[in-house]
């Protein structure tokens, strides 16, 4: 091969812009919730993509879709991919540039005649949104051995009760290659941020060195509802007061754990909800996050603990549930190393920083060495059919994968 | 005459059951909202009651009822009243206590043969809830010339959209006696806590000193609705902590300025109101009361400097609108001392206090010297069916009503 092969940019955009169509908004993004018909006839279309590059692609049992090229020696392949589903006013990039630039990079070395030691795998993931069928990131948990097969197929829909297995079966998408076989060598996702910090900093590139923990917590709260005007402060049992102060602890506490703790009261709801009636109950979510399994175990204890303290001091009942708790994902230190030497040696400035969010990859990451490239989000919007990134930025992403598994696939 | 007069209290209980016919709910307790036709049936037959006893009644032109007995001397008459209007859910006893009541010093009186220097004056004032049409105490407030009797009439249901003035004329209580005239000599209210204070401390009667004031208050957030994982701290605009930790603000005043300051923040809403998105806008209201109108004063302008400050420390637009200012009603000191020597005399407990909640009585004290008796609600509940005062201590405030008057009409 003469020079380092690249990616074809326009062609990456092209393909971007055909995904996009499957479930297009009218004024812009796009409405793809996974095992919908759009989901399906987007599906059809990137498996012609992947066959189309000679690529085999075999379906497992929950539906998700892994392509591969052939290498050189037999061994496991390294992989990449992400999701193409989307959440009901997605944009045209979150989970689908992942998927395309996979396809590219497969393209891109065709093009410049390489074929790599190891085999190469492009895969797409079932729900990873989360929108229809819960959990999120479904596919690549059942994937790595997560969650059984039966209890992912009978996930129902929050639109219309469907079981997933039924959907599955209803788009042709409920595969017989056995799910989570054979392994992967490696796996590194290519995703947009989907946070402002790239675009706001001004840099190319975000090098993913995991994924931060989450705890979501509902704290529910009971007094006694009263006449605002006529009941005395000493003789009142507040509830939407003990929600209201554990919430200001909630910022008091992120302010003094400050590095990568995150806190978010997202949502309250208070019952009656009058202004001049004492709320006899209220609710309001917490959502907390750090990169260190430890600190975020300390701040959930300590806001638990708080909350059972303001409960007592306000004579309210407090009770709570865990909506989610992953921990801190730690990603392969080399892999992760080697998205950052790419991104350098190919003159793009670099930030190591966590993801946000969760991603099909830290699923992988339980099973076969991962990392993750970032590239900036305008604005820091997903979720939005405003998503944007630049199609330099993307095209820069794009090549900084390829040189990653081109590496990996090549080495001893 | 032989000994002091008494109240009849069989007869009192009689009148307040007979009464709660109109409108009465299945499980107990009363829907009458003003100028229903439930409100006129009640309406009709308390007129009724004061013809019986061979009173003037006088209708006038926001359908406020006065019913007068003649005193021996033509002279400004001694007063007392409330509403026999409820909230869609009311009790037996709220208004209605005082108006009964009323009727049941006249006859007392007759029963023992006394006949007053002062007339005596029972009245019933439109829509002091409020549950119908706004404002509250709309009846007593165009009386003492505190509306426009046009801008009354012109106010609309908030069921039915029917205007007060067309929904007088419906149920035949567009009078035609002059609002506000003639002016009486004093205004005595009866009525029921409507709080927990007397049923909490085992006292009988509550000698009101006034109305405190009350400063409501609507807080509205705009920030900017971000992914709760990818956002960092510093790069927020997150209106719902700013809204939070205001109303936090909200219970620190609270507790530093003690005495009568009352804080409550009863409506929270928030947008989009999801656990992993950072809120975009909050919207919370703050009711602030006072017996003391400087400290009132003081508490707003401190809670909204801190809504600023906080607003500008997130980073987030903030407005206010306000959404009721009232300031403090303080009653008639001689008029008070009356009530609390009356009620001593009788051999019963009794506790200055203020009223939490609004009166008709507070607006016939920018007119008249006013004072207020409480009795004590079981709980605290009103606004409740499950509303209750016992059958002993309705009567016992029925016979400070009747000392208090008695002394007053019969002064040189």
């Amino acid at each position: 091969m003469t020079g380092a092969p690249r990616i074809n940019g326009p062609r990456l955009l092209q393909r971007l812009a055909d995904l996009g169509r499957f479930g297009a908004l009218p004024g812009g993004g796009t409405n793809r919730l996974a095992l919908s018909d759009a989901d399906r006839a987007a599906r059809d279309w990137t498996v012609q993509q992947m066959r189309a590059l000679d690529m085999h692609v075999a379906i497992d049992a929950i539906g998700n879709v892994l392509a591969t090229c052939a290498g050189t020696a037999d061994l496991a392949p390294v992989a990449t991919g992400s999701h193409i589903d989307t959440v009901r006013t997605g944009g045209l990039y979150d989970g689908n540039y992942g998927v395309m630039a996979g396809l590219e990079v497969v393209a891109a070395l065709r093009d410049a005649g390489v074929r790599t030691r190891r085999p190469l795998q492009v895969a797409f993931f079932t729900n990873e949104e989360g929108a229809r069928f819960q959990p999120d990131m479904l596919g690549s948990l059942v994937h790595v051995g997560g969650m059984p097969l039966a209890d992912a197929l009978a996930a129902v829909a929050v639109d219309d009760g469907a079981t997933l297995g039924a959907e599955l079966a209803r788009i042709g998408y409920a595969g017989t290659a056995p799910v989570g076989a054979p392994r992967v060598d490696s796996f590194v996702e290519l995703h947009i941020e989907q946070g402002p910090v790239l675009d706001r900093e001004g840099v190319d590139i975000g090098v993913v060195e995991g994924v931060q923990g989450i705890c979501w917590m509902e704290f529910s709260f009971a007094g006694h509802s009263n006449h605002a005007g006529t009941t005395p402060m000493a003789l009142r049992a507040d509830a939407g007061m003990a929600a209201l102060r554990c919430a200001a602890f909630v910022h008091e506490l992120v302010a003094r754990y400050g590095g990568r703790q995150l806190g978010t009261v997202g949502a309250v709801t208070f019952q009656p909800n009058l202004i001049n009636v004492i709320a006899g109950r209220a609710t309001m979510t917490i959502d907390l996050r750090n990169t260190d399994g430890t600190l975020l175990r300390a701040a959930q204890a300590e806001v638990l603990a708080h909350a059972r303290r303001l409960a007592a001091e306000h004579g309210v009942q407090f009770s709570h549930r865990s909506l989610a708790d992953f921990a801190p994902v730690q990603f392969d230190a080399a892999l992760v190393d080697s998205v950052e030497r790419h991104a350098r040696a190919a003159g793009l400035s670099t930030l190591r920083m966590p993801s946000g969010a969760g991603h099909d990859a830290q699923m992988l990451a339980r099973v076969c060495p991962t990392a993750m490239v970032f590239v900036p989000s305008a604005g820091g919007l997903s979720h939005n059919v405003r998503e944007h990134t630049d199609a330099r930025q993307l095209e820069q992403g794009a090549n900084v994968l390829l040189q990653v598994m081109l590496e990996r696939a090549n080495r001893a």
